[in-house]
């Protein structure tokens, strides 16, 4: 099936206590991108600037990307990001961003974007969000991620695009921010009550969980001993999960919804194993393929019936 | 296998957004004995006061517990602790601890007690876990369970009683605080390189991780949308883990390991769905045997290939 992912494509600086980079091509339309590429053909739509370089279009290209949706405003400059991380890996402490061509951005599909089968909506305004979602009617499977900004600034924006869609990705904070609920549990069955038929729940090092009306699934992280970089995991894992349901025709049986969460987890792992994009442009097949057998191998277990001690009276 | 736990005997005053009650038993002997004595006869050697009820010895009794270790004092005041937690109930916030027979506790083991097969050291001053490990020199098996006190205070003293242990349990944080590493799959090797053959990751919300030296598993938390009482919970999980390496003969095969993980993470499971031992007390067989095979599903995905796009050349 056909893949479009709508979001920003940027400038990062990133700086984390084991490495740092300058102007690194990120944003969550790439990531996204470089991941679901390896399952569907996809076509990001988002904004860049005169300072975008012919090269980064053509490295996309180059991973199977369509960039024809790439809104090129030459008197305007790409969105740039700057941030650090400390120790906690999983924390980004943001210390510029600088909107650029981003501010005034307005997802303008051609007919054949429109047509997908498959649409990601990564984490942009909800009104904007919504447009899309209006746009693509076609589109069996729509996806949407957001952010705490979102949920503080457009709360009633976000809640009423949620209903237009089949999937949220937020992490843990967010969904409990979104629903008013501590329980992680609580919080999704709420979301999935404004219409999703999936959530997912982003746990950073700790994995991924999804939760369906009827059923629930969880999956840890793969386990690293070198994590450079987590910019951008979130979209690699939604790259990867969303991808693989358009290469399974949008068919989320449960049984393909688990498998996709083992695809988002293992691209997710090698994004952050390298500064910003770097290890997804060289990233291969076979490496996908070798370490979601190891990701079932760690998290897999045989059940086997122990006999358990009868109870004596007292 | 015989086990033998070494710790807390308590009577906890809790208040969480959910639930409160006062003097509950409580205590890591006493979670982790209600949960192990469903796989091995489990003796609890711990200090209790003038204020310790025959009924709690009868109840635990009745749980195929083994109390004539329970040493009793009865010119003291069995240990009491005061806390509570907020909604986010990871953190468990202490207001009041009163240790009374516990200040001057030295663990004396009969003769019975020492030549026990498994050994569980829970959460005590490290020297006297030392004794207890050297008191116990045939056990098969000795598991240990430590905290950011006795991290911060007893270091060395800790890091010597770690060398004659075969498994470490701790939480992310203070295996991140022990070894001085960020990172959590290194904080892990760096413990197994002192000595021990299994490190286990408590993860609290998240599940836990195992690591040995050639190999990891982890493991998701149960699911749930009522979570009344967190106390106890890290010590009903080894309870589980280590009950039924006792059971299995202390094979520590990485399947077992596995295995053994799944049991800890089901008994932890119903531990906090009540206030206190309240639901440890009464839970059967059969509802563990339930919750392994729930967890089991909930976690396991089949793999199947997916045809991944080859790349276009740039």
């Amino acid at each position: 099936m056909t893949l479009t992912a709508v979001g920003s494509i940027a400038f990062d600086t990133v700086s984390t206590p084991f490495a740092s980079g300058e102007r690194l091509l990120g944003g969550s339309a790439v990531h996204f991108a470089l991941a679901s590429s390896f399952f569907a053909e996809t076509s990001i739509v988002g904004p860049v600037g005169g300072d975008f370089e012919e090269h980064h279009l053509q490295m996309l290209r180059s991973r199977g990307v369509l960039t024809d949706e790439v809104q090129i405003d030459h008197a305007g400059r790409t969105f740039s990001w700057r941030g650090h991380y400390d120790y906690d890996l999983n924390t980004a402490h943001t210390d510029e961003t600088q909107l650029g061509v981003f501010a005034d951005f307005t997802p303008a599909l051609s007919e054949r974007a429109r047509a997908c089968e498959v649409l990601f909506l990564a984490n942009i305004q909800p009104s904007l969000q919504r447009q899309v979602a209006q746009q693509c009617a076609s589109a069996a499977f729509i996806a949407l991620d957001s952010m705490n900004l979102w949920i503080q600034t457009a709360r009633d924006e976000l809640l009423s695009t949620i209903e237009l869609v089949d999937c949220v990705l937020l992490n843990d904070a967010e969904l409990r921010m979104l629903t008013n609920r501590p329980n992680l549990l609580a919080a999704a069955r709420e979301v999935i009550s404004l219409g999703p038929r999936v959530v997912i729940a982003k746990q950073g090092e700790y994995g991924a969980a999804l939760f369906t009306e009827e059923d629930f699934f969880a999956l840890p992280a793969f386990p690293l001993e070198n994590v450079v970089d987590p910019t951008g995991a979130g979209d690699a894992f939604a790259g990867g999960f969303i991808g693989f349901i358009a290469a399974k025709s949008a068919d989320v049986s449960h049984e393909n919804l688990k498998r996709a969460m083992a695809y988002g987890t293992a691209i997710a792992s090698f994004n952050v194993e390298e500064l910003g994009t770097a290890r997804l442009q060289r990233l291969t097949g076979e490496e996908i393929a070798e370490r979601v057998a190891e990701l079932r191998r760690i998290t897999q277990f045989i059940e086997e019936p122990v006999e358990l001690r009868s109870r004596p009276q007292a």
